[in-house]
C-alpha cells in the first residue's frame, strides 16, 4: 500500500477543476493512452459481471480477466500521467478506447463474443509491439501483458466452442452476439499514433484466427461492413456510444462523491 | 474451463425446485458451510466496490481480496455439496455466515473496519485449524488460506493506521466504522460445530491483536456489549439482518433469471 494516496493530501482530487488531459494528446504518449483506455474500459465492463455470473467458477474467471486488464491499464496510463486523474477526471471525449470495448455486456454469449474479438486483437497487437522496433516504453508492458491476454483469448475460444457447439439456444445467442458486435471490429485496425505495427497484417491475422475459431464452433463469420464511419469507428478520436457515457458517469460520479476520494 | 457447466445440461439450475440444503446441516460439514458462507458473503460485499474504489490501486486490492475469499468459499462449499446450488439456490435462513460479513459496505473506513475485525479473526481461526487436530478436510484449506488472509489483515491494518493517524475527518470516520460494527464481533467467537479450536483463546488473541492495531492508530477500542443476543449474534443459526436479504435477493435473482444460467 506504499503508493496509496495519503489521506492528508488525497483531497487534491476535488481541488483540481480541469480535465487532466489536453484536447490533443501528446504524440509520444497517445499510443499508451489509447491502449490503456481499451484495457480500462473493458476491465470495468467485465467487473460488472461480478456477483452476476452464471456460476461461481465463471465469476472468478471474469474477475481475474478484469483484474489483468486493470493492471495493464494502470501501467499504460501511468506512462501518460496520473492514473487516477486519467481514469476518474477525464471528459468522455478524451477517452481514446475503441468502441468495441465500451459496448454493454448483454447476455453471457454477447460478452464472450466481445471477449473473442478483443482478446484475439490484443494478443496479436501486443505480440507485435513486444517483438517489434517499438519505442521502449510499450515493449516491456506488451511482453508481460501478452501472456495474460493469451489466457483471455483461450478462455473466450473455449466458451465460443462450448456455446457454438452446445444447445440450439446457446448457438443462436452466440451467433447473435458475434453479429451484433461485428460492426465495431473494423476500428480495431485503424493505426494508432505511436504504435508502429503492421496494421494490415494484424487485420489479416485477426480474420484468420477468429474465422478458424468460429468454423470449429460451427458458427458463421459475420459479413457486411465493419464500421469505419463515424457511428462505429471513431473511438480513437474520442467519439463514443451512448452507453459509454452512462458507464463513465457512474464510475466517475461515485469516485468524485465518495468520501474516500475527498479525505 | 474444464469443469464449467455444460450448456446442454446447465438448465438443471432452473429445473431443481427445492433448496439444496437441509434445514439442519450435516454435523460433518456444518463447519465448512459456516466458514464457506463467511467467505462467500464477504467476497460479494467487497466485489461491490469494484468500479467504485477511491483509486485504481485500491480497486485492484479490494478485488484481489474478494477473489481470494471467493476461492476459499468455493473450496469450502464444495466439501458440502454443489457450490453453485449452495451459493445461488439456498434460502436466506440456510446461510450460516456471521452477521459481521453481511453488513453493508458503508464508506471506505467502514469497509476497512469490517476488514480489520474479520481478517484478524479469520487469520487466527485458520491458523488454529491448520495447526490443530482438525478432521482432515478443513486443515489443508486452512493452511493455504491463512497465507492469503495474512495479506488481507496486513492490508486492513495499514489502512487503519493511515486513516486513524491521518486527517481529523479520516480518523472520525474510522472510529465511527469501528464503533458501528463492534456489536457484531461477539458472534465471531461462538463455537462452530465441527471446528475444534480454542474459542476462548481465539477471542483473547483477537482482542489483543485488534487492540494493538487501534492503539498504534490512535483509535479507541469500542466498549459496551458485543452482541450475543438475537439481534446481532445468530448468523450461525441462519438469522440475518435486513440488508443481507437484499444482497442475496439480487445475487440469486440475477443468477436465476440470467440466460447464461438456463441454457
Amino acid at each position: 500500500m506504499s503508493t496509496a494516496p495519503d489521506p492528508a493530501t488525497a483531497d487534491r482530487a476535488t481541488a483540481v477543476p480541469e480535465a487532466a488531459v489536453p484536447a490533443a494528446p501528446d504524440p509520444a504518449t497517445a499510443g499508451a493512452l489509447a491502449l490503456g483506455d481499451d484495457a480500462l474500459v473493458l476491465s470495468h465492463r467485465l467487473a460488472e459481471w461480478t456477483g452476476h455470473a452464471p456460476v461461481l467458477e465463471e465469476e472468478v474467471a471474469l474477475a481475474n480477466i478484469a483484474l489483468d486488464l486493470l493492471g495493464q491499464a494502470r501501467t499504460l496510463l501511468s506512462l501518460v500521467g496520473d492514473e487516477d486523474e486519467l481514469a476518474f477526471r477525464r471528459e468522455e471525449r478524451a477517452f481514446l478506447n475503441v468502441q468495441l470495448v465500451e459496448q454493454p455486456n448483454g447476455d453471457f454469449a454477447h460478452t464472450i463474443a466481445r471477449q473473442l474479438y478483443f482478446s484475439v486483437y490484443q494478443e496479436l497487437l501486443y505480440g507485435q509491439v513486444a517483438a517489434g522496433a517499438e519505442p521502449a516504453p510499450l515493449a516491456p508492458l506488451a511482453a508481460k501483458a501478452v501472456k495474460e491476454v493469451a489466457y483471455h483469448r483461450d478462455h473466450a475460444e473455449q466458451w465460443t466452442l462450448r456455446l457454438g457447439d452446445g444447445t440450439e439456444t446457446s448457438r443462436a445467442r452466440m451467433q447473435s452476439g458475434l453479429d451484433a458486435l461485428w460492426r465495431y471490429t473494423g476500428e480495431l485496425f485503424r493505426p494508432v499514433e505511436g504504435v508502429a505495427v503492421d496494421w494490415a497484417g494484424l487485420e489479416a491475422a485477426w480474420l484468420r484466427s477468429v474465422g478458424d475459431v468460429l468454423e470449429r464452433a460451427t458458427l458463421t463469420l459475420p459479413e457486411g461492413p465493419r464500421g469505419t464511419g463515424w457511428s462505429a469507428g471513431a473511438g480513437r478520436e474520442g467519439v463514443h456510444t451512448e452507453s459509454f457515457g452512462r458507464m463513465l458517469a457512474e464510475m466517475q460520479h461515485l469516485h468524485r462523491s465518495h468520501p474516500g476520494a475527498s479525505w
